[in-house]
């Protein structure tokens, strides 16, 4: 019997907040209340729907919050951390390091005004001062570790699986419509083990593959159209995500013209991948490309974003992103081309950022196929 | 030909913003700019993933804000509102309005403080007072008008449809898994009609029963088992749900006992319906007879909730919760009895509240089964 590789989840959430923790003094403050529930997530294990943490400088004193449907499963995923059962976590964890009147970091970008207006009310009282954390808890999960990375991998082999099983079936062809086609694609995700959809399928065929985010209508597929498709599944809270452009039966040059350039830029778009390389210029090797043949008015939206416990995260990658892409971060690559009323082509890729080449989550051929 | 019956739905959404503009006085505020998302919609029928909507005192001068990826489907959606393209919506509103130096009231129960701190900003400079607006598109939105009832009624349904098909076509017996029967459900609801499914469905058999929020797995039900099933389906936007419990092949006393105490019970909370009435009094008319029979400390959740737009949202119904039900809220009722590490039952109907009876949405059968 060989040992299980897999960390101890309880490893893996300590050193995330300690990571953090090692963060404190840079924020300006000694305890970070996290309630964004996938920062609490991220950083505990725990995924229930209502929830708050405490990280503080003393790694002792850290502390969770939630309600009480969630006793036991805040004790099974999260046995390392005191559970304070409160249904309002967040207010229930700032009164509870508030003796020390400490210096509190709050997630403005995730906290309603409400919710802000409350904990400053309680913070006024126990002379507890709040201050802004910024994205720090984001921003850490930008570099995903080797198990994020595995539930990643197996999440993106799943939309290969199932999408490769939706070709072989016969399911893209004429006569079938744009919904049938996007719920046998969705069950064959689960069948391949996806613990669930990771956004709503888009399926466009014809005309519709010229609206970048078009939902599934009943639509019929015919002879001659493009069909988009842009899916992924979720394992183990992570996220894949991948598109790729038939021509059902036959292909016209103009398919083919713009097909070849979405690809080339593609490929560009990923070989540009590398840690340290500007997200702006990763954006910008693609789009020249695009740009350069003519197309740069229909290609309407950025090269790629993030991709882990959410389907979109940080970091952007776009014309106007800041900032340069770390090492193990896990991204997407997916320009496209839309002419509208005619028809638009999107390639997408889910990789890892890498010393050298980028690894390649999502592995479908990438060729021009006509089905 | 028979007219058709539907109201033109550019009417409706000009109906609904009359509404809110009527309660500009008592906000203190000309304007009141709109950033939740689901507000957005119930007030305009756009559907986009970023908007924002001002509505003023003065209704020509309503506007709605969202970027580029949408300027088809706004133009569609709400062809009667002028829309401003910007990707910053709430900002690009608040700074269309302030050449008034207005009264602007936000929703601070769904901005971040970071927006609102942007906003805040830009109010500043121009001389505009921000003021919050409270919950007042949530408070209007408890009333359903005669077109949100209809596509209730249509997605309770296809619920009951679903499920009828799940029991008849054998799928509820012993060897399946909880997440087989869940898939085959939700399979089942797209076949008959569903653009969405509700909420992540809850199949939870045997000692599972006893957990209100159980995930389905791949444990499999077995003769004798409670199979616990709380789902719903999405229709226009409007979302239904439906709690119905079942025992596989055989019933034990215990089985029949805690069952008639929980339909017994939620007879009584649907009785309790009526306009004007406490929702807490509603809460305690179920609730009580629990409690009578002993079983108080097993119900640990409310009675119910509103449902439309959202799967949960205004009125709630619970031990201590505020206020009255309005005539035409669409409402939920849906007491439970868990025995941890045993089994448990709950029943839901989803509900509209008339003068006289309430009316009944969700159908199914609701005796004790034995499948």
């Amino acid at each position: 019997m060989n040992a299980p590789t897999v960390t101890d989840p309880t490893d893996t959430h300590r050193r995330r907040r300690d990571r953090l923790r090692a963060r404190l003094d840079e924020i300006g403050a000694d305890h970070v209340l996290v309630s964004d529930l996938v920062n609490v997530r991220y950083l505990s294990g725990f995924t229930g729907s209502n929830a708050a943490l405490v990280v503080g400088s003393d790694a002792g004193a850290d502390a969770i919050a939630t309600d009480g449907r969630y006793i036991t499963q805040v004790a099974d995923q999260a046995p390392d951390l005191e559970a304070v059962i409160d249904r309002a976590c967040a207010p229930a964890l700032l009164s509870r390091v508030a003796s020390s009147a400490p210096t509190v970091a709050v997630e403005e970008h995730a906290l309603t005004v409400t919710a802000w207006r409350a904990l400053g009310d309680l913070a006024e009282e126990s002379g507890t001062r709040l201050v802004a954390s910024g994205r720090v808890v984001e921003d850490l999960r930008t570099v995903k570790d080797a198990d994020e990375i595995a539930l990643l991998r197996e999440a993106c082999l799943i939309g290969d699986t199932a999408l490769a099983a939706l070709v072989d079936d016969g399911v893209l062809a004429p006569g079938r419509t744009e919904r049938e086609v996007a719920r046998a694609l969705e069950f064959g995700m689960y069948a391949a083990g996806a613990d669930d959809i990771a956004f709503e399928t888009i399926v466009a065929a014809g005309a519709n593959s010229a609206i970048p985010h078009h939902r599934p209508t009943d639509a019929v597929l015919s002879s001659g159209d493009f069909v988009k498709i842009d899916f992924g599944s979720v394992v183990g809270g992570y996220h894949s995500d991948m598109t790729r452009t038939f021509v059902l039966e036959r292909a016209a040059d103009w398919q083919h013209e713009i097909y070849e350039l979405v690809a080339t830029a593609q490929r560009a778009g990923r070989e540009a991948l590398a840690p340290g390389v500007e997200a702006a210029a990763v954006d910008a090797a693609a789009r020249s490309l695009i740009a350069d043949a003519g197309y740069g008015e229909n290609y309407v939206h950025g090269l790629g974003h993030g991709v882990g416990l959410q389907i979109h995260e940080a970091p952007s990658i776009g014309a106007s992103a800041p900032g340069t892409l770390p090492c193990g971060a896990a991204v997407t690559v997916e320009p496209g081309v839309y002419l509208p009323g005619r028809g638009g082509v999107r390639i997408e890729d889910t990789l890892v950022v890498r010393e050298g080449d980028a690894e390649l989550l999502t592995t479908t051929d990438r060729t021009f196929r006509i089905v």
